[in-house]
């Protein structure tokens, strides 16, 4: 089973949302904030309605406590963001699923930046490597140290890896510019890799850090 | 005198752009790829137009090449991004300025990112406190260790603090959510802050790490 998260950002079409979301097996649905009202004008189930509706119009909100099987109303002024919020509920309700985040980019980048440092948070570190950042032309996953076999989607020409942290003995194999245990000091950005091949997986390893990999293609 | 540097990202528009240089005193611009496009469309001089032109129509290149005081191609296939370039070739012929970077948000997050990420650059260390990226939503700047003012732009309602590194010590006062020598042992971003009046500074300061501070609004 698989938890979608929608929230805020801009860069966000529903119709990518519903192709994206109709290949998912079984889905629970949680909207953040304005991504309730993205949930509920495509029709969907809502299983958690979360955020402090600041900009959310009245009727929205009352649709959504309406249908919501749950509804949480935060406050303004607070220390987590809606998005912390939104997945610490999860956490508690549906601790060992996958969780897909739309509506994640885009718009304001101190908001987008802030998503992207939930990746930092030491509450998190077991839960990353479930948690998929998705755009409209990006597709994003966390890594913590180890091997991994990562896959090729269709229709993305791009593979970039983003180092969170310094990054110890990367490897890189199966793509255009392999990698052989090199160190990096300092967070770096590899970007526009490409799979050598769009049906061959590739393999990434690294012994320290915490890295982004990052799937995307130049916008239509 | 002020370098300003067009690149290819989508948060850009040529009117708010334009507004926003009319204010400089004295300006060269640097046209990035595609941000030469933009530049030629905007009718300003070009003091160097940089790029591999990839994705740039040829007559966008004669062109370029035709007015621009320098024109660099780079090969398609590098380990220096296009920006990291362009950087490079205004430390070598105006290392003193102000840099200011439009086009520079939006779209693929990883060329976004790999912008950001300019920032953990060794060589860039000591020019980081003279380079602003703008977006239409968002003003970022990049701080060392060290005390700042920081003077409230007039129409951003928001002003956030994002680590890239572990921060000590920081302190920040005049908003309305003060901090006095806090330490994060990790990125932390600290979003949606306020100044507490719009003719009055804020007041920064760490002792350690590496910091950004966006101000932003939320889009019209």
């Amino acid at each position: 089973m698989t938890v979608v998260f929608v929230a805020t950002g801009p860069d966000y079409d529903q119709d990518h949302f519903l192709a994206e979301v109709a290949g998912l097996d079984q889905a629970v649905f949680i909207g953040i904030d304005r991504g309730v009202s993205r949930l509920l004008e495509a029709g969907l189930p809502i299983e958690l309605a979360i955020g402090d509706y600041d900009s959310v119009p009245l009727a929205v909100q009352w649709q959504a406590e309406a249908v919501a099987q749950h509804f949480i109303r935060l406050a303004t002024d607070k220390d987590q963001t809606d998005t912390e919020a939104a997945i610490e509920w999860a956490l508690n309700h549906y601790p060992d699923q996958a969780y897909y985040f739309y509506g994640i980019f885009g718009g304001r980048i101190d908001h987008e930046l802030s998503n992207l440092w939930l990746a930092y948070q030491p509450q998190l570190q077991d839960k990353l490597i479930d948690m998929t950042f998705i755009g409209l032309s990006n597709r994003l996953k966390f890594y913590r140290p180890g091997t991994y076999q990562i896959s090729p989607l269709p229709d993305y020409d791009y593979l970039s890896f983003i180092g969170l942290t310094s990054i110890k003995n990367l490897t890189l194999t199966g793509v255009k510019y392999e990698l052989d245990q090199v160190d990096y000091p300092y967070p770096i950005a590899l970007v526009s890799n490409e799979f050598i091949s769009s049906d061959q997986d590739m393999r990434l390893s690294f012994s320290h850090g915490l890295l982004m990999a990052i799937q995307s293609r130049d916008a239509g």
